[in-house]
């Protein structure tokens, strides 16, 4: 996939950010999925077939045919932001309604804190690949990005963000995933949790810890988020997205309380402000209580496409291929035998399989030779058999390379 | 009302430009005039009991039960865009689907083209009164803000428009409101229309044609847009929001086709995508044919509420007090006697009265003693018996003046 300029006519003036704009390869990606017969490992997709369509729609009705209101413009909805503390609670946060800023999903909870916290031409601490979502918010500042490697199988190298925190200037922001990390499916280890927030109050940098996923874990234990640590220097992004639908567009923030008044107003200048309706719809269906038995068919059926994935990796990648098994989330990051190129494969796998991936040097914040040769797949938007299938034909072809 | 100053705690590093950020006065208005008891005159909202609350109640059904993909991420919607093209036809602006760029409401349309066309310190031609949303899209750049008067009768000046490109330098964006002016009400005269249009293409400056209210005619015959009149400088900016309901989040951007791919990178930075599920129950909805019954509806009532508020002006405000009849939109603006002050009479008629407006400064660009002795009513958001009620009240308080 080439990553084509945007050209606007010459004749307009654009800011100059603008004329060093990158097409995004997943909104290219989006469209060239949604054709019929492409079967996509590409994107962060969940399952259709799994969001609750009939209980959201009956608790849409009843909105809908209860309250006008809830079509008209309306302040942020306190009983939406109740249940959001109950279910940080079960992740192990604690934190009180006004701190729960409600954002129309978690895209633009980092649109608005990069807002909030960034200068033009600021410095941004992240990892050397990273959710490209949060690199599209960073173009308009033209920042200098600082990053940090992560190792894929413990995460972000914690070592090396004391020794860049250590060698100055301060960043406004650090940006990390503690929890599937997307795109290399790793989950923080407890002990490097402890240590970078103990950095962030340290060397007082805010961390944004992008947390989409952090409802969606497979094993017995988790994790709690940073957030759990510090109420001060870490700013919890969360969503609905994955765990309910990405189409209802809600999310949210958690920070220190000081700052939602700048928070709104910014807000307010982007869009004015959420949706009452959605706000009042998704309230009716947690009211239901269902969405914990939801979310136990949501990990229960992303573990079997997990486990799909992981068996048809071992059974049909080259044995020089290497992964790790992602605790949560929906993606695993794969490195293939020094020599091949992501890529390479891709176009091959899309012009003779119909089969859509993404290559590692999509998440690049710099060209990265270790990245070309590893690919991002996406368990969660195809069924195990769909699964077998897909990962046995991209097989075949790497075998013929 | 005050406008505070938004300080977040000392100890976060935020961007310089937050330190300068105000409160946003119709924010708190909004939290205000929710409170029941409360007669407002503050808010553009349109009438809650006007949406077409059942027939998008059995849109959204319809795409919730055939359609699951409708909760899923997607690209935008074609049909949506076919619709919209009609629409503006209506309104005598010729355009094609290529350069209709859909947003999430017209204020995320003023947001995404000033990061496309405003570079910081950039310089901006606007209004000396002119709408706060678009104020609170500039304030991040810090820009230059450029203003020329404009004439309650006929709008904005624009041979102080020429004059101000004459003397240069050459200003980023115009951003003018042809139809029903917020606060003003006015609405360009035709000559007015085509000397700026003009104006546009001489100098190479693109307008930001702001046109919310452009459906809500309440005189036989209106002039058509600015985008009518050139397709190359006018970015034209529309919304579902108060001919359908604002909670819909819906509106629409008509720009050159060349902007489009950059918009498209900037919007999947703020909030990744439209909504599928609204674009499409909102397709359902126009696919029934009953948006032009539904206009027709929402013109004869708010021309009924214009016209009590007009009466009851006449016969409740002093003398000495003037306003002119707005030919759409949803406002009238008023002028007190000179030595009223329009806060004043807020303070009073809140405390006493508890009836809400908003008093002319807070959409001053910059401090405006004229603009203090005027107020903003909005006359779309109550009945004609409650808006007699209400104007009689607040000339009672300025008779007591």
């Amino acid at each position: 996939m080439t990553q084509a300029e945007i050209r606007p006519a010459d004749s307009t003036p654009v800011a100059h950010w603008v004329h060093q704009l990158k097409r995004s390869a997943l909104q290219d990606m989006l469209v060239l999925v949604s054709q019929p017969g492409v079967l996509s490992f590409a994107l962060g997709l969940p399952a259709a077939e799994l969001f609750p369509a009939e209980a959201y729609a009956r608790a849409m009705a009843q909105v809908l045919t209860t309250d006008p209101r809830a079509l008209q413009y309306g302040p942020p909805f306190q009983s939406l932001k109740t249940h959001i503390t109950a279910l940080m609670k079960q992740r192990g946060v604690l934190c009180s309604e006004a701190q729960v800023f409600l954002t129309s999903g978690a895209q633009q909870g980092l649109s608005l804190l990069v807002r909030l916290l960034l200068n033009p031409g600021g410095v941004v601490l992240t990892e050397t690949l990273t959710y490209t979502g949060f690199q599209q918010v960073l173009e308009p500042f033209q920042p200098r990005v600082v990053t940090v490697p992560t190792d894929p199988a413990t995460g972000m190298e914690i070592d090396q963000v004391e020794a860049r925190l250590a060698r100055g200037p301060r960043p406004a922001l650090l940006y990390a995933m503690s929890d599937g990390h997307n795109p290399l499916g790793v989950s923080l280890s407890p002990g490097k949790r402890r240590q970078l927030v103990d950095l962030a109050r340290r060397y007082q940098v805010p961390i944004i810890e992008d947390d989409p996923y952090g409802f969606l874990q497979y094993e017995s234990s988790s994790t709690p988020p940073l957030r759990a640590l510090d109420d001060q220097w870490v700013f919890y992004v969360g969503s609905f997205s994955k765990i309910l639908a990405p189409a209802l567009r809600v999310g949210w923030l958690i920070v220190p309380e000081s700052l939602v008044p700048a928070l709104e107003t910014i807000k307010e200048a982007s869009d004015i402000n959420m949706a009452p309706l959605t706000q009042r719809a998704i309230v009716a269906y947690l009211d239901t209580g269902h969405l914990a038995g939801h979310l136990e068919k949501l990990r229960g059926e992303y573990r079997a496409r997990r486990d799909a994935m992981l068996s048809a990796l071992r059974q049909h990648f080259p044995p020089q291929a290497s992964w790790h098994t992602p605790a949560s989330g929906m993606f695993i990051w794969v490195e293939l035998p020094e020599g091949m190129q992501a890529g390479k494969l891709l176009e091959r796998a899309i012009e003779t399989e119909r089969i859509a991936f993404l290559p590692g040097q999509a998440f690049g914040m710099h060209d990265d030779a270790w990245a070309r040769r590893c690919l991002r797949l996406n368990f969660s938007n195809s069924r195990p058999e769909q699964i077998l299938e897909g990962i046995a034909r991209l097989g075949r072809l790497l075998a013929e390379f």
